[in-house]
């Protein structure tokens, strides 16, 4: 069924207009009368909608039923990422929105090579919201993650600490593991931060314990940047009953 | 440390060559005499060696121990993925791989798009194998996945259903869960079955329970067919203690 994003809030029943890139989109779909379609307000409400007609260029609907949306993980998974060259950030935002992630944070580490700032991280972060705002389109989701950048690792650590879970992806441990955080005790919300291509400094990882982030390994192989948050992401999902 | 692949049987004492790629490689790096590299031979075994010397473009090394590769999980998932547009099937040969896969069997089904046979397929496979090993390499890992094609749907369940655990990966299934599939009982061997982009026809489901395959979800969210089997793999690794 096709899904258009509105910005909240939305009426829960009466009509809706789509228009600009949703009327676009719609027309490409060649929608008809009667047709249903999903309205999602990106925040977790899912208007059952029907089409009731286009004129000049926009498409009216009725709202049939409101709810909740049914493909949000109730756990709030918030992905802490580091700079990384090239496109990986756009990966990371595209598949860990498909996945199920709550949020995004970008920010500078140590041995983050790219460090973007000024206009050039605002059009970063405007594309890896459009990224975010696409992919959960095509997953179904009913929310869209929200992306942001922190201004430093310290600043990152601290808003990471701020969840009832706060995880530190780090290669260098080797005993405490992922599965032993996830069985100690209740949680709604997770932090995952993943470091960048060279990873966490001993510094970094010394500040991320002093800030209460548990420290934790995934296993003996080495996984790339990119890799590591999708695969922890994938793993605390599994373990919540996310994936059932 | 460097990792060189060299083809098995590999000696376990005694001196053994770098030649060609490989010794190309250890140049570049500037090893030097005395420095400690590691030698695999892609299924398992892993030589820790030392450079004993160059020579006319080759590179000498004195092999110090042998042992089982720690990288290794101890359960085999096998991946077998639908063929599927672009260089989806590369991203997962790379990131299976590194996550921890065992083989990796791509096939023709119902819905695939693209259907390379032939010369066509000769290459695609050779270059999947080339991905396999040069992840395996920088993951850290002591076996490089074998890569095959499956000449049909049919023979892909047939080689899948004989695993211990042969898990088919289904959008449509609603109730059925990896947990459910992975408490129930011992197992050493996985084999996990990923449709293409447009996902799996109810026949090819139907064929697959007929052929002893666990139907399971992953969830509520649309996966994308690339996206599926690595979410489904990080689960199982997790499960079984090898992210630990």
């Amino acid at each position: 069924m096709a899904r258009f994003f509105l910005p909240p809030p939305l009426p829960r029943r009466g009509y809706l207009t789509l228009d600009g890139e949703n009327a676009a989109h719609a027309k490409a779909l060649r929608l008809r009368e009667g047709e249903r379609v999903t309205v999602c307000d990106g925040q977790g409400l899912e208007l059952a909608c029907s089409v009731d007609g286009a004129r000049a260029g926009r498409l009216r609907l009725r709202i049939d039923g409101a709810e909740d949306s049914a493909a949000e993980p109730r756990v709030r998974v918030s992905i802490f990422a580091a700079f990384s060259k090239s496109d990986k950030l756009e990966h990371v935002v595209m598949k860990a929105t498909e996945l199920g992630a709550h949020e995004f944070v970008a920010f500078p580490s140590a041995r983050c090579v790219s460090r973007p700032d000024g206009p050039s991280l605002a059009r970063k972060l405007e594309r890896w919201q459009k990224i975010a705002a696409s992919a959960a389109g095509q997953s179904g989701r009913g929310r869209i993650p929200a992306v942001s950048a922190a201004r430093s690792c310290e600043e990152a650590l601290r808003l990471a600490a701020g969840k009832d879970l706060p995880i530190f992806l780090y290669e260098n441990e080797r005993r405490a593991s992922l599965r032993g955080a996830l069985t100690e005790g209740e949680f709604q919300t997770v932090s995952l931060v993943a470091g960048p291509e060279g990873g966490f400094t001993p510094e970094e990882a010394g500040a991320a314990r002093e800030a209460g982030l548990r420290i934790c390994t995934l296993g003996p192989r080495i996984l790339r940047c990119e890799t590591a948050p999708l695969c922890a992401l994938s793993a605390i999902l599994f373990a919540c009953g996310e994936l059932d």
